[in-house]
């Protein structure tokens, strides 16, 4: 049986984001206490893939996801799931909202729904916890009166929702990714992603140069992020999510550029896009006329070359 | 009395971090649950100033403190300061290693000491926290055996500390900054830094522009985040950190052709850089001469456009 | 009496240029051999300025002219004239077309009408002149039978015009400047033309990292040509037109760039751009918004920058 | 026999160019008049192949050879030679110097040895002629006491050298090519130039992104030129010449991207570089890691690409 490791505990907004994709189906899922435990359960070959958050997590693990993905031995994305980040507050059934006195979260939850909880519960006591899950079991122990957390952790511990949608800014997304070891990546849908991280001798210019590959072949940046390396002194990875897949001429073409520029780089995946939800900011180079990045235009533009080269000039 | 905030509990490196500052002397520390509490206490006007993580932190709070620095009204960066994160073991007096069942910590904490862990301590059970130093309240309290914290936490809580140094890859660095309502900057020392964010229309090229104004001045950039604005579909602010101080020519001419360019800039602060920690990566143009950037040459080349505009060509 | 040089002898296409000025009425107006010895007399003071084509000329003295500009001491240029190409075969009166047997003109303009020559003087010997005004005086002295040459060749000469319009490819347009020592240049009209020469030295992206300096401040280029620096061993001075005025705040921060970034920058003049012979194709920075580059754009980023100096973030 | 075209007449600077090409050796040497006339020929078939001046001439052809290369049909460059400018005063054998009443040149060359003739002949009279070997036709014809020219025209027409060495800078080099139709490229020989005329739309940035194409791939740029197009109003011919063979991998992916990027690009040949005569200065990226351009890093690149779309990351 497939088994897939995430961040747990059951019912965090991770698991809902795996229950959200066809692999899942079928599927042991398995919760480990943190994304690098997450993605040392695939690197081992416990489970066979993993899912983590990647982008604007509510149970804050990005960072770390990021310096484990660049961790050995290789790993690859092969899937991505947007999921709107709802809040609930969840109760035991019978408990009324005037009796909370204790309210529980993770941190980051709290910091969204923090407008809310002054409005609502202003005497409730907030107690801080290590996911929202986790507020949601304590809630069920009868260590807490509610939890902030979402709505799938009401189900998974027999709760009810008092109150549903109580983000302050409601509309917010997280992005979770499912990594696996390395292997042919998915078929291009033509509606693809690319992800990898580089790092270039600490020298000027290296950061303008990098983006300047991907622009010029009309690959769109879609996420950017400095991370420094953790025992090289003054050096970082540049993470990077840009449109389009490692089979596409462009792509290709700008990833090989990156390796002849870069100290290294780090193929993290392709694989499809997951709504709409991220589109296109980045570099793309604003002078090349439309379409040049297109499968079309380089066959074309090879065929022209490889006229040139043998002596047909037109 | 100065009142300053920082991200808690107590004896967390946030407030290792606080006390390294000089503004920290004589002052009284207030701790607040998550760096999104530490700004609103900034912004109410309950403390005078509030410390947070910014980068690479152990407690996980980075894109909190990023999104949150850019909400109204204004804050700006007057300090920063490095912390070597160094991880202790630390138990009750009289524990002895062998008797340690339960050990907790944050995860971020624990992801960094798996290791030694799995070596030293193969059969403890060990307990997520919502930060190291409430790992260190409950082994002061009896609930768990030994934390895995900052050395300030055995100090605060009365613990011994049974090993030191246990992180996997020792030497990581965490960056912290002090934040507090506009002012004028601190004075230029020559080692400075100049933080902002910006957003652009989200149209192909913009990131390649903002960054290219940095390196035409000559501006080094040394860390680069981009960041999904909350409430607006697919816009993103880019956290830049560079060398150099608004006071100073290039910087002032390279922050004035961002606020020509992009919809919003935001500006975060000039300060001094703390140690060598992180020195510069990134955009500066590498085809530009030595000391192109320096004000003597700018003042230089001031003086000869005057001479132009005056009908005096040299 | 003002007198003004031009590349002779009278009736070539640089006097019509010049003729075209307004500087011209009431001047003297004195012939010389050669562009170079156009800029010798302004530079020597034997006269007050001087009149040389400085593209796509019909007498091929460009490079000259280039080259000469960037000599010692230093010429600005102060004004500018476009002039329609327009070939015409001029005889004596009383010659008929089928009378030509010899036919005189400069070789480029021999070139421009090749096609015309060949069609409807196929019998003709075609022979070369120094000057299409040469080819003109040659006729009245009887030593041609036709020139091919301005029409105020005809008039000066005392010629007819047999056929006008005789150009191979009509529409052709040639671009003059007046020359003088320097001086407060001539008042921003709205629509100016900016003209320079640079030095770099010769290292990788000198080039490029120039014309970024351009284009980041919103400025478009409408002419570049490199030229071999006479005695310095591969080495290249760039010659650049672009759109805009010395006392522009785009401009003068563009030039105080280079002057920090090249070897040597030769200011060239600012002066009325003439038509709307030559539009703008060439670097503007595409991802910068409309309108950065403007005046009012400068200004108030100029003010925003002056209060975040002063402590007032907005 | 073959035969090959050059700007003529007889001993100009381009003869001389001609003869030091190993194409000449039991060639028939045909003069035309004029550059225009030496591609006509070539095009036509008259001739196998023809010699012009590409940069820096003596006789003023550049322009017209620019304009001339991008005609139709095609033409491509097959070799290049570089000719150091040397001029002399040459007379009939028994004309002393003191006895030169007129001496003759074309214009250019007048302009470059101006003030040696003011020094040493500043009575004579100085005609202008349509070419150097022209003035020195007209000294042997007795209508003219001496020619300022190449010293091969002195062999030519029987005069003898009166004075070598007269330019007023010393030095200079007229670079020459020779062109023919289009055909397999002149093997590489590891120290090889590429010539293309390119043309863009008329919009932002066209210009930076075309350099930057040449940038990213490590290619350098020595020549640049803008050559408004004739019969277009405001579009550009940009002629470019730059280091390397179409058939180095670098250069390849630099065509094709132009040829995407591009409205039209004229692929202008390949060919051995002449001497060490114009080393690169130009676009090459600064930042990338020397080397990154060689055949060798494009193959380990390709390597490396093929690995990841099999599935195999390293």
């Amino acid at each position: 049986m497939v088994r897939l490791a995430f961040l747990g505990p059951h019912a965090t907004f991770t698991e809902q984001a795996l229950r959200s994709l066809p692999e899942s189906r079928g599927a042991e899922l398995v919760p480990c206490a943190g994304s690098p435990a997450v993605l040392a359960a695939v690197r081992s070959g416990e489970v066979d893939a993993g899912c983590v958050p990647i982008e604007n997590s509510v149970e804050g693990a990005v960072g770390a996801v990021l310096d484990g993905l660049v961790g050995s031995p290789p790993l690859v994305i092969v899937r991505e799931a947007l999921v709107a980040v709802r809040f609930a507050v969840m109760v035991r059934a019978g408990t009324a909202t005037a009796d909370i006195r204790r309210v529980g979260s993770h941190p980051h939850a709290v910091a969204q729904t923090r407008g809310w909880l002054a409005a609502h519960l202003p005497d409730a006591e907030v107690l801080l916890t290590t996911s929202t899950a986790e507020a949601a079991a304590q809630v069920a122990r009868g260590d807490l009166d509610a939890a902030v957390a979402a709505p799938l952790a009401a189900e998974q511990h027999g709760l009810v929702v008092a109150v549903d949608d109580v983000a302050d800014n409601p509309g917010a997304v997280t992005r979770f990714v499912l990594v696996a070891p390395p292997g042919p990546p998915p078929a291009p849908t033509g509606h693809d992603r690319t992800t990898f991280a580089a790092t270039t001798r600490n020298q000027p210019g290296s950061l303008l140069g990098l983006l300047t590959e991907l622009a010029v072949r009309g690959i769109d940046l879609t996420r950017i992020e400095s991370r420094p390396i953790k025992d090289r002194h003054a050096e970082y990875w540049f993470h990077i999510d840009c449109t389009g897949h490692v089979a596409d001429p462009a792509m290709g073409e700008a990833l090989a550029a990156l390796h002849r520029r870069c100290d290294e780089v780090r193929f993290l995946g392709s694989f499809p896009r997951a709504g709409t939800g991220v589109p296109p900011t980045g570099t793309t180079d604003p002078a090349a006329p439309l379409g040049a990045a297109t499968g079309t235009a380089f066959a074309a533009a090879q065929a022209w070359l490889d006229a040139l080269r043998a002596g047909s000039v037109a």
